[in-house]
């Protein structure tokens, strides 16, 4: 590994498959969702996939490393982390299938243009507006809240640079359900499959995992629930699974 | 029991909380979904509710049982069935509370008038149009196929027949989850409350329980799974709940 690629505020996570993601504690981390949605949408042989509001660039990297699509792209507005995802992408030696840009997810269509990706994947900010924000420049809060791109800017820009009967994948929090399947059907892009993600089998869920398709038919299919936990500190199968690690 | 009230070709389910529902194994048979529905919905003291496509009757005389609500009014389309639920109203007693109406949906809001109720139900026929039937006429196909009314005209209904910030709540099959957010939404009717039903913890869901308000604004809680079997014959204790009865 070459430790010249990493800051001395970073620190490199193994995922447990040969590749390392550079994260900065202070700013920029990815969570499990990134990696829940990487192990949920499908990415075929010799498509091209667009990763908006890619941050570590956690999602490219593993997208990368389990799929046989072609090429790649991971979109962060935010210079410093958008900086740090490229140098991920030079840790793993992937140059040649992962491409990271610095830019504005809502200029996407006009950057790239229409119908330029077969797969668009996004973990975008969950929180509506600024509502209870400190500090609304800070790099957790942008990542976190809608402060500079919105759930309409993410799936609408998706349905331009998507391919027709190309695929949308994202992950969210189920208390936004209804707006997400409204917005996507707005949109075009029609929900086909969605699976709720539960810390507990008797617990509400905290994520929610969508696919969509681009002028799809109306009719979803509802996953079996994904539980996170067998019990406090350890993992269901599924979760070691999805991780790529053996269970206990 | 007034045994005056069954016909030979009927027979007579015990709730298992002091009343009974009148079926006709042939025509006009109640399911699990209509006591789950019963189970999920909040009738308040003093409300009226509006049961569309009442069928046997068994939502508004289990709402009736369970609820501190006012009036129950059931609306069935086809005649034979309506008379049936008529007289499942007179077996248990209750028609100062209950009223069963033989009616199109379709007209409610024309017939009731608009604001008129503080609650609908409805456990709709959920398969699209008359795709692989054989007899269109059949009261079993009626019941099950968008023959007579769709989902749209069931909400649609619902939105005009609903007080300012009534509650509406159907159950329906998860493949169509997409579709129902964006009718409900698009008739001003907000889904605040959702929770899927699975035959068992590790299977897909076959039902889906939700709870609109109209005038609400956007915000669902996904609820926690609820699952219907332990083991093959063995429900699980929150089924037994909702029916009232003992576990094993």
């Amino acid at each position: 590994m070459d430790k010249d690629l990493i800051r001395e505020n970073e620190r490199v996570d193994d995922l447990q498959n040969g590749y390392y993601v550079i994260q900065d504690p202070q700013k920029f981390c990815f969570g499990m969702d990134a990696v829940l949605l990487s192990g949920f949408a499908r990415v075929k042989k010799g498509e091209r996939v667009l990763d908006m509001c890619t941050g570590t660039g956690i999602i490219p990297v593993l997208l990368c490393a389990k799929t046989p699509g072609e090429r790649f792209v991971g979109m962060e507005i935010q210079q410093e982390c958008a900086e740090m995802a490229g140098r991920s992408v030079r840790l793993n030696h992937l140059q040649e299938r992962v491409q990271i840009i610095q830019g504005d997810i809502r200029e996407a269509a006009q950057l790239f243009g229409a119908a330029s990706f077969h797969v668009v994947t996004c973990n975008p900010p969950y929180m509506i507006g600024q509502h209870g924000l400190q500090n609304p420049d800070m790099p957790k809060a942008i990542a976190r809240h809608e402060i500079l791109c919105t759930l309409e800017d993410v799936v609408s820009q998706a349905a331009r640079v998507l391919t027709d009967n190309g695929r949308f994948y994202m992950v969210h929090r189920p208390f936004r359900l209804a707006e997400i399947m409204n917005v996507l059907i707005r949109y075009r892009l029609e929900p086909k499959r969605m699976q709720l993600v539960h810390p507990y089998i008797d617990r509400e869920p905290n994520m929610v995992l969508i696919e969509a398709r681009k002028g799809g038919n109306s009719r979803i299919q509802v996953e079996k629930p994904l539980i996170v936990y067998e019990r406090p500190g350890v993992y269901t199968q599924e979760i070691y699974d999805i991780y790529g690690m053996e269970g206990v």
